[in-house]
């Protein structure tokens, strides 16, 4: 059973999966399609992959298939954890949860940006439905719906896929910003988000908007080329999302990751939701993080990171295609 | 100017070192000497340098030298900065204080854990006398010291060196870890680190003690093969250190690195300092992150860390050596 450890001090957390890398030929990076020369995800594959969750079809076939994590990081076991000697300074709890997998397409090799419209609301709707099912279970605070593209993003598995991780727990960023996010709607009467996205329009780091979704380079972005993607309307889930709206941000991530592939060479990337807590108001957003810096040693000791690519820079980039 | 922006609403800070990469090439990392052929770190290319800041000698040759960074974070330029139009969301002040960087060896290729404990004394002594020049400024607040070994940990100099960073703020982690410090004091009566390792000394983490010196993985790392070195008796900072002390801190140190080095084949890590801010009462203690692990979307978009190396073993790892 897998721990949810905290630091000593801070509201800092880490899921501590015992001993299942020890050597250091286990942290070569390989995917596993190198080392086994097979492709877990592919058709033909299924029985590869733990018992199936859940599918989108065409046909006979799977389009968009959801299955759990075989290696999860949570999982409903929920044994008793003792803690140290100094409570106050050592807690654990077990990780309990869910960790699935959605393979966004059957063709091994095709990117997600490559995907239509259609189809990436598809993706969409198979999110949502997963995470409504994991949050049947009450222990289940939060859902975290991330992708991680190419190794230097840590993707383990070459084949397109997202991954979902239900935890007991509101993660630290999310709680952080929804609960700032409900102090500025306190005192100022509205939703900061739904203030930034006005700002950030007339700002020179707007990257596209239509009628339902915008996107920017955020002001104070950690990331070169880092993008957010709202929905205009204040929701917050993706789930409460129209299919217009549906149709109109899958349009507008599939043309910033087509622009990213182009215009940088296929950097890695990872990308992922913030939703609202239970308790508070969070504006439903996407976050994709190109990985093209590392974090050294000032970001990871300080949490001050240096960026070499101005938003401002970043956003032409993406506006000139 | 290089700018501190803000994020919206989170207490995270970026300095926008502004359109310095520009190109998809420009994020090769490549080392410098790889690129040009030359190290600007070596001895005979000292004017390929800023003016050199300080330096110890032995006859006449420098075994430990000191001087600018050639492309600084921060800078002593404090331009007037304007704040965005809702000035609570965009928050931005000029990116004051300096960067130095200090070659621990005149040797290319020395590693920091080949240098002898009494040059490893030095170059500490170096550290101090620069944070003491830098912090004559009253407007620098804190002065951050690490080092990135290995161009997956961020170093884009080969030759073996440490950067320090002045800044016009205290760093977000090690100010809500000496907030954090505070509290605790005040509750318990007790420093939490001094109650820390006093509980690690007696864990399955602890890796070696002396007389002055601890070093254990911590409890909730998230690093595989973290690892924390301190001084068991309470001080804020590294100049408080005494000579025994130092050198015991530098043996513990460089035990470390080797065992990491040997063990696990060379890894790239970071390592720094925490020290106290001038309004708290910090326990002084040094971080070593090894690289073996990259974080993806769950750890940059929720904060939460998966690390699958747990510190119980670890520990056994560096105990065995």
């Amino acid at each position: 059973m897998n721990e949810l450890r905290k630091d000593y001090l801070l509201n800092r957390w880490v899921i501590i999966a015992k001993n299942r890398r020890m050597r250091p030929t286990d942290f070569l990076h390989e995917s596993v399609e190198e080392k086994s020369g097979v492709c877990y995800f592919c058709p033909g594959n299924e029985d590869m992959t733990p018992p199936e969750l859940d599918r989108i079809s065409e046909g006979e076939k799977w389009i968009i298939r959801c299955f759990p994590n075989k290696f999860p990081a949570t999982t409903l076991e929920c044994g008793e954890v003792k803690t140290g000697p100094e409570t106050d300074l050592f807690t654990k709890i077990s990780a309990y949860g869910k960790h699935e997998v959605i393979t966004e397409t059957p063709r091994h090799g095709e990117y997600f940006h490559e995907l239509s419209v259609e189809h990436l609301v598809s993706v969409f709707d198979l999110y949502s439905s997963r995470i409504k099912e994991m949050r049947k279970d009450e222990r289940i605070k939060y859902v975290t719906v991330f992708k991680n593209q190419g190794k230097e993003a840590g993707a383990s598995i070459d084949h397109s896929h997202t991954q979902l991780i239900a935890l007991s727990i509101v993660p630290p960023l999310v709680n952080a910003e929804a609960k700032a996010s409900n102090r500025y709607l306190k005192e100022k009467g509205s939703c900061p988000f739904c203030d930034i996205w006005r700002c950030e329009k007339k700002s020179g780091r707007l990257i596209f908007e239509d009628e339902y979704t915008i996107s920017f380079t955020p002001f104070a972005s950690r990331f070169p080329f880092e993008v957010w993607i709202m929905p205009k309307r204040h929701v917050r889930s993706l789930s409460e999302l129209k299919y217009e709206e549906k149709q109109s941000f899958a349009d507008m991530l599939k043309r910033i990751l087509s622009r990213l592939y182009t215009g940088l060479n296929n950097p890695p990337y990872n990308f992922w939701f913030h939703q609202s807590p239970d308790d508070c108001n969070l504006h439903f957003h996407l976050e994709l993080a190109p990985r093209l810096a590392k974090f050294a040693g000032l970001e990871l000791g300080s949490e001050i990171v240096i960026n070499t690519v101005s938003p401002e820079f970043a956003a032409r980039h993406y506006q000139e295609g």
